[in-house]
């Protein structure tokens, strides 16, 4: 793949100075760009890394454009435009639209001509494909499922019954939607299953990563708000609410009928409680306990960087001395009030 | 599905107050019925939501069923009462006894005329498949696994050599019971695997969830009690040993040869250190680090909730001060005693 | 299987002690050992179990022989000589070299004669699979990946476009290796995907746990150092280095393009921050919030191991009034300073 610096400008509006018929052949970071090469500069502290960059060409603000005298395509969001100009380097696969001999689909599915359905898939009674949408070797869509336009689900993604998946959604390898949430009741010692009867809804223009899990709701169903992005290894629970743009990264737990408004960022390995509410335009930094509703859009945090094993060990036991200093401290008071007294 | 509520008051041997011929056609939650369903109240705090509640039936207790004149069932457990009536509006799958032409069954397998073998299972040589019991799309039994009857691998389930699985279990889609434990010995620089030539024994009425991965032990089999639940992405190490009616919320990682009584439950994301030992009846709330074993039922916890970013940054860095503060009152109390001293 | 004493000792050529003609039938923990077993004593806080162990061997270094009069194996090393011994009691699979008919394999792909491709497995065009390695039931590699010789695929792993494994390799169950990075740019509300370029490079006598998610990289590529374990559940993001030698346990999440040396180990359910630089020798105990790069090779922890709730609690109201605690201190420091100095 080679495109021309001034084809990708025009191709996504973006001004460049220099060389238009310089070609680009290749993406690759500041540091690594080679001849051929088109690199972004996102955040100015790696200014400097300009000065020894052999890239072809380097995205980057207006407000930076000092730092480079190259060939440049100028963008207020040099890594949106990266992103925009990448795409031309994603490898094209080559599919057929049909289904593989191998797969196993049900009669009574309504498979769009226009997808394609791959190797050992196996689709159950009722499930709809919809057009150009990709099912990836060893899928499996049970009874009823549905998923949109223009969807992709990798390899091994197991869609349990009466989910519905929107369009553009993409879903990574191995991961579970539609599995039931963890409703157990007491019996005595014995623990009896609620049974889960409702369903996941993911919105448009999803992505969900590698080996997530998503439980269908107990009644009510589970819903994933368009444009919402999901890393890898993520565990929505029963009922749970995400609203649009959202950004949940890997690890991260959300435990069953939390709400959670738009463009919430939960930072890798977080733990969310049940039965909270977060509003919109909140930030959790990463491996936040988060057991509170917030009301408030901001950035909130918990948690203790690790420190050398010594230090920490002295600091639990601090920690867990914190009553006897208050008490000390509260003596001591007492001692210096009583001092204070006699003096008058 | 429909049932009156007579009929469900007569299936369950519960009393319900109202008409008897009322017919019941769904379930829903306090807020969200219409018409014909169902619903309960367990929490006496969500008593008001009542007032404006459209169920056809309430499963409630005696203590409360001055909050509702409408038709009830009178319950002293009303979540189990649900449970046990939601059963009744579970999605029937038809499915017939047999193997699938894709599937492959490896002759020496043993499965049972009433179990079902999905579409692309693959079952190797030893394997034995229990009456009733359902083997998904996709799922792998390796060598001499052995599931019992009424079990079911929803899809996509690896089962490893010489695992055992009770009755009436339930394994949902991606999970992975057997793989070996994660154990290696120093040689120098590098790691020499310490081969895991122990099983994992799976008890009856166990529920794992979604991309579960449970170790086989090293050399004594890892242990999982009956009518214990696990929620999804669950790790469970080498040796462990759960005991019976426990119950293990999601993302929650336990390490080698721990040892777990009956009927302790783990909040998500908590992480338990190898080589202890938990008695029976104790609860650990979310996101704990269980690092000591405990002798005590009781309820147990760890970690700092969330708060905003700016508050948070200031009580990190005041825990980092915590040993300067010590100092500083350690100081000032003999500077009070040279005081005190002086006055006598 | 059964193997005398003296043939495991010139095996290994490690010295035993007693009779050679003696029979090793099996492994067992110390605890557990009966005739016919051979068990090892590394933790010499162990040895007086000892003195009522059943075994016929015992391997043991020779500081601790005097614990044991048996039949024994004088090693340094007992847990590396234990992993060695143990080898020959690992279950013999048979396993024919070949394609199975079920499989689905691209014309253009490269199988060596002697690698195993088993039943249901998907090999998409231009992959490649070195001698005597052993792809699992379910298995599916996406186009122009390559796996080295000796490796062994377990069951429902997924391996990406253009991934490369190296020789020796071990990947467990569900496992899923080159899903895209979570990269995406802000335009106004949405994310736009970033697309992910990269590949992984897994290196030689690496093992990956079960459930495994590793990212490919956005435009460098992922790479895991030769000789690293990784235990199961692990999430590692796009552009991360792993060193050699290094052992990650499991639920641990590491963030994109962080960098850790060789002979790093990460405790369980630890999470690390990206774009940070781990030296090599360095050890995170578990539940670790790694968020800062570390230069000297040590131990490191944080985290506030779980107490009873109730004192958990004064201790996280108490932690919040830190700040009180900090000022009444200073107000008292001057009220004793001016104590001090109307004195003088």
């Amino acid at each position: 793949m080679s495109i021309s610096l001034a084809s990708v400008s025009e191709q996504l509006a973006v001004p460049y100075q220099g060389d238009g018929a310089c070609v680009i052949t290749g993406v690759a970071s500041i540091e690594d760009a080679k001849e051929g090469d088109i690199t972004f500069l996102a955040n100015p502290k790696y200014k400097n890394l300009l000065q020894d960059c052999s890239a072809s060409v380097v995205i980057l603000s207006s407000k930076n454009q000092d730092a480079w005298s190259g060939n440049a395509l100028i963008s207020d969001k040099p890594e949106l435009t990266f992103a925009l100009v990448a795409r031309n380097f994603l490898k094209q696969k080559p599919s057929e639209p049909g289904i593989h001999p191998s797969a196993v689909v049900d009669p009574t599915a309504s498979i769009h001509e226009t997808a394609v359905i791959g190797p050992n898939v196996v689709i159950e009674y009722g499930v709809s494909v919809g057009a150009r949408s990709h099912v990836g070797p060893g899928c499996v869509l049970l009874s009823d499922a549905s998923i949109k336009e223009d969807t992709t689900l990798v390899a091994n993604v197991t869609i349990y019954d009466d989910v519905q998946i929107g369009s553009r959604v993409l879903i990574h390898g191995g991961s579970v939607i539609g599995s039931d949430g963890f409703g157990n009741a007491k019996d005595g010692e014995k623990w009896v299953k609620i049974p889960q009867l409702g369903r996941v809804i993911v919105g448009d223009d999803v992505e969900i990563g590698a080996n997530v899990a998503i439980d269908r709701g107990a009644i009510k169903d589970t819903l994933i708000g368009n444009g919402t992005k999901i890393d890898n290894l993520v565990h929505i629970a029963h009922n749970v609410q995400v609203g649009e743009h959202c950004a949940i990264a890997g690890l991260v737990g959300i435990a069953g009928s939390a709400k959670l408004g738009k463009n919430v960022a939960i930072g890798g390995a977080s733990a969310m409680t049940g039965h909270i509410t977060i509003c919109d335009n909140v930030m959790f930094t990463g491996m936040s306990m988060i057991t509170r509703s917030t009301r408030e859009p901001g950035v909130y945090s918990s948690g203790m960087p690790a420190e050398p094993n010594a230090v920490w060990r002295k600091n639990v036991a601090r920690f867990r001395r914190l009553e006897k200093l208050e008490n000390k401290l509260k003596e001591m008071e007492d001692r210096l009030k009583s001092f204070e007294a006699e003096k008058v």
